[in-house]
């Protein structure tokens, strides 16, 4: 095959240190020719049709991506002459193929050698989708990175520097991964999307092994799952019901969390979602088909034996999400209002205990110490306002999602209660601050022995008071996880 | 001003009935050359320095708005020489100003008049942001529309047929509103962004007339109270805590909605969101400030008089959103997930009054017919399981996001209590159905007299015998509301 460098076929040179190339009649009227209509002009301006386009854009996303990116480099590396083939070649896909990205090259050479060198009408469509996709996001990166430097009274508005996290418009692209029967509810529709460089094992990345199709809520409630239990380093699990934790127990292996995890609340366990952070063994997954009715169960990891007994209940979702070890990455997590959108950092808050500000006269034990690191964790996950009780790495009492903190602690104990499970000697987390001493009093009657909280309350001593009124041992983390 | 064709000036036809007129050397040389470096280089080239570029690029938007748009049409309305010069342009924005934007001509041209034909280093670095923020918008549509039509087995996948409400990518643009102090908690950091294009009244809409900056938390809570409000027609107030209405209530004027809304849980509409669907007057303000601590108060308009009112306190957020009177739109609504996004259509649906099915022997009268109704919208916006107790259009006790439907019931039953609100006489609404009877004869017990809910459990005979042994009257909507 003869290569033609670009200036020699179009007689002009390449000029501004490559600024200019390919932005030139001979190479766009070869490529937006329409076959079968533009011939003559095409040989009255010496143009020759060009028939396949193969582009590799500067690269932008890896440049900025280095902290040492000056904003000339930066500039440089947004490519010009090289969309404008891409987007000319996919505007013609009627006459021309466009190829963007290395993995589909085997795909068209393939294509090319079964067809006499052509490309299918259907594959030259699909990749002038690929291609505005691309271009789309390519631009997409570049407003995200400049519009992130343009509010400062310090700097000049070029500087170089990010003066915000947040750019002044917020550009995204999802790439689908599967559409869904329906929403939240059957008269919404609805498709999962992911992001195009997944850096950590999530829902995101499971691949489903068996079962019925995921649903909406399933996903949801999957990822609520999924993501508490990644708080954990031994083994654990997560149970979910309605996006919230129903149950969440620490073990020497997956099958005591398990069993620990269920006893919390079996009622709203059924029909729930369980998470581990560890492989599936065939002795759990044996566990939970012989207990319980279970829509979907996540794992890092499925052996082949638990593979092989969850598929005597052919409904079980079951899927593989990979391990997630050292892979935590920041984020942004979104909250969607009517007309706009909230954008935040993800919640990758979590105090250490050696952060842990003891304000009692009585000190938690260790084991008290453990139980509130842990307590607190599952808190965190727990929808607002979140009032959890533990014992002993165990959920007892879930109180969630209320509109006073005083009835979060009151289902807690109800749960409790209903369950036969104990709340003497337990602990209780809040995910916020007491604002009033009604919150303490009301854990020393259901028999709470310590306390975790963020505190900063401005009646935090009337607090404390209450606590040592009752012997309760209190920390306060400094750090809130209100999660609506 | 003398104005000289593209044609004139490159000296190369536009060919291919306008496919190709300004992807020439002469065009890109004089908006990328690096003025007091390339001068020589566009002498031996005859190319002439541009220093100002405006574009409108073609019409894609407009042109596949319309139902009646073809395959071709929409080809033909992708621009490809116009966003070149664009990138070209903002790439060059050190030596080149380039203007895509109507809104920007005046602000451009008045700081010509003044700087001797010259725009200021800042500006057009602010109007290559915005020039690359266009193209990735331009390009996202492309993608979005192309990227719907890919998914058929019964056409071509070039038909020009819309296949799936969602495209192979999701391509989204927001525009930033205000960077927030910070996220649902303060170890986040946070921004609020709008829709580019808002077509109803709404949170992002919204004008703040007075008041500490607006939270995440604020504006979460806001939007669920100003869309719960939005559902009914006369005068309503609804009081938003923690995600969750706390009270809801229908008046003969907002004074007296707002009284009813308050009473239900005055405990927990301390520190919350008040939102009206009409405008709000002095004396309706005065009652709030007398009443309660508020940290937003939200309607479409605010009379001059109730200003004056709210501004002996300070710090209350006071937000008008305008009218959205007819402008209901269809939208989708967000479930971010780790590494991926859920899609979904708005919830938009709401069963009428001649839609419900009466499934019990004793039928609802007149009055309760219209609770249930009342009821019913409260509950699609009160977290699941929501279970909502209401009277004489006013919420009595709601139980909000709980893992079991029956505890939701209890809770609901429990804050009736506390307030002292009697609940003998009241109509319940489940947000989907009853599993098994039991949360009927809880109902029966607290002294429910009607029930709406979905229907659609295996076991709903069960559920309508129960109704039936009690003497409830209950309904069927067909339609579930989850909402998580």
């Amino acid at each position: 095959m003869t290569v033609i460098e670009a200036s020699d076929y179009t007689g002009h040179p390449e000029i501004m240190d490559g600024r200019v190339k390919t932005l030139h009649p001979k190479i766009h009227g070869g490529i937006l020719a329409r076959r079968g209509q533009d011939e003559q002009v095409m040989a009255e301006n010496n143009i020759l049709p060009i028939d396949l386009v193969v582009v590799n854009l500067y690269p932008f996303a890896a440049t900025v991506a280095n902290d040492d990116c000056s904003l000339e480099d930066a500039i440089e590396n947004i490519d010009i002459g090289g969309p404008t083939m891409v987007r000319a070649a996919a505007k013609n896909h009627n006459d021309v193929t466009i190829v963007v990205n290395t993995k589909d090259y085997a795909r068209v050479m393939t294509e090319m050698q079964a067809n006499s060198n052509a490309v299918t009408k259907a594959t030259r469509f699909d990749l002038a989708i690929a291609a505005f996709e691309h271009t789309a996001e390519y631009d997409g990166m570049i407003a995200n990175y400049f519009g992130a430097m343009i509010e400062s009274s310090e700097c000049e508005t070029d500087c170089g520097h990010q003066h915000s996290e947040f750019p002044r418009t917020f550009n995204m692209q999802f790439t689908k991964k599967q559409d869904l029967r329906y929403g939240e509810n059957s008269h919404q529709s609805a498709a999962f999307y992911v992001e195009n460089d997944i850096q950590e094992a999530s829902v995101a990345t499971a691949t489903q092994l068996q079962g019925k199709e995921l649903s909406f809520n399933n996903i949801a409630d999957t990822d609520a799952a999924l993501e508490c239990v990644k708080e954990f380093d031994v083994p654990a699990c997560v149970i979910v019901k309605h996006a919230n934790p129903c149950g969440v127990a620490l073990g020497d292996d997956i099958l005591s969390a398990y069993k620990r995890a269920y006893k919390t609340d079996p009622t709203s366990a059924f029909g729930g979602i369980i998470a581990f952070n560890r492989e599936l063994d065939a002795a759990t997954a044996q566990a939970i088909v012989d207990r319980q009715f279970v829509e979907v169960i996540i794992a890092p990891s499925i052996s082949d034996a638990a593979v092989e007994v969850v598929s005597a209940k052919k409904n079980i979702r079951l899927l593989a999400c990979g391990d997630w070890q050292g892979q935590l990455t920041q984020g942004h997590d979104f909250k969607r209002v009517n007309g706009g959108l909230l954008v935040q950092d993800r919640d990758f808050g979590m105090v250490e205990e050696d952060e842990l500000q003891v304000v009692t006269k009585v000190k938690p034990t260790d084991k008290q110490l453990k139980d509130l690191m842990f307590t607190w964790k599952v808190a965190k996950y727990v929808k607002s306002n979140a009032i959890v009780y533990c014992n002993d790495s165990m959920t007892i009492g879930v109180g969630a999602g209320q509109m006073s903190r005083v009835y979060s602690a009151k289902v807690a104990g109800i749960k409790a209660a209903d369950e036969g499970l104990q709340v003497t000697g337990s602990v209780m987390a809040s995910d916020a601050f007491f604002p009033f001493r009604d919150g303490i009093d009301a854990a020393a009657a259901a028999g709470i022995s310590a306390i975790i909280q963020p505190g900063g309350s401005m009646r935090d001593q009337e607090v404390i008071d209450a606590a040592d009124e009752h012997g309760i041992a209190m920390v306060f983390t400094g750090m809130r996880h209100f999660k609506h």
